[in-house]
């Protein structure tokens, strides 16, 4: 039995960039559970109107009645309930602190990353959901999208100082979660999923331990996240 | 058998304001271990020789042929080893994640504080600490103690927004580490022992639930940490 995900896709099928999406979908892959990946546009509210919510990821599990979990936390709480092998919560990388690390990814990583690539990622969305996407965010930062990324370049180095933290802990481990991949890597590798779907913005140098735990990232799981459609940089 | 700790303190012998101090006193506390605990300043290297370096905590385990400890980290790693009771990391709160929340305190939480209470520090330091201070805390700022502090009542908003990761974590746990204290918490309650103190600054706004965590943190272990001499805000 399959688990069937919705997820946001661009204007083809398979360019597929929510960072939200991306955690849920290396959970799935870190199980190495069977998934169909149902490519979603913004302005699909009606096929996931049985979630009475409007966001993706959602799942519905095949192999639990058609059980449907949406909240890319809550899918990674129900995966380690139904399907305890691989856990995604570890000994090194527990829920109470991967959830901090979320809370920060969220306001200091997804944030950063936005002033980068919000016009990329209007480039790459489908037709469709180009008018939402613009009138959505435009309402959210107060500014034309084009004003928001005005300041990308000047700001990239702020950007690259702000990720401090999560170097300081590659410099000691191999992953955020430890030794071993953990959903605490899901979660900080989605932004960077997200850049590298629609941007070809190179965010991080080279010689960053952070490059190198993307790269290693990229590889897990037979290279499923480097086998998407996505810039090199 | 008791551990020795040797403790930062300023012109009284009981004044006790070191961030990495506090993480290792409260990492006693929560094992309830018997502890003396010595004042020491800056300038009393010789006194701690032994360790080949020049900084506390150390801790002397007389329960364990003396053993001597030093590093706040490789402290609450040796406690959960010999003192395997009240962990410190915890299943919600596992080392490699309670270590991302370490470098996000140093980076962010610790260089916030300073440019509040730097010159509240040098105030309540031991005379024969107060040159050696001056001097290499001016050669790391590259300017006057005095003029670090100058902006602090106008970076106080930012500060305090800098602390959303921590405030979004309580919104959701009772503590950093989740359903119970952890070590996580004796670290991010570091600098606010600190700033307490030595400082009659208010960081935090009443309502915050930042505030409201540390009061829970003042009231742990018997009200251990709100037994130390400091002010109230």
């Amino acid at each position: 039995m399959t688990i069937t995900l919705y997820d946001l896709a661009g204007a083809e099928d398979d360019r597929r960039f929510s960072p939200f999406c991306w955690r849920a979908k290396m959970a799935l892959a870190h199980k190495s559970l069977p998934v169909e990946e149902v490519p979603w546009r913004f302005t699909e509210k009606d096929v996931i109107e049985f979630t009475e919510q409007g966001r993706v990821p959602v799942i519905v599990d095949g192999g639990n009645s058609g059980k449907a979990v949406w909240d890319s936390w809550a899918i990674a709480e129900y995966l380690d309930d139904a399907y305890p092998e691989n856990l995604l919560f570890t000994e090194q990388s527990g829920k109470a602190s991967t959830y901090f690390l979320k809370c920060w990814v969220e306001r200091v990583v997804h944030p950063g990353i936005v002033r980068q690539v919000l016009m990329d990622i209007h480039n790459h969305l489908h037709e469709k959901d180009k008018d939402y996407f613009r009138t959505s965010r435009e309402k959210v930062f107060g500014m034309a999208l084009e004003d928001v990324v005005a300041s990308a370049e000047e700001s990239l180095p702020q950007f690259r100082a702000s990720l401090e933290p999560m170097r300081a802990v590659l410099g000691r481990y191999a992953f955020m979660g430890g030794d071993e991949p953990a959903f605490a890597d899901h979660i900080a590798f989605g932004p960077f999923a997200w850049a590298r779907a629609i941007s070809e913005r190179k965010l991080l140098e080279a010689e960053d331990p952070i490059f190198a735990w993307r790269e290693r990232m990229l590889d897990l799981y037979g290279g499923y996240a480097r086998s998407s459609p996505g810039y090199e940089s």
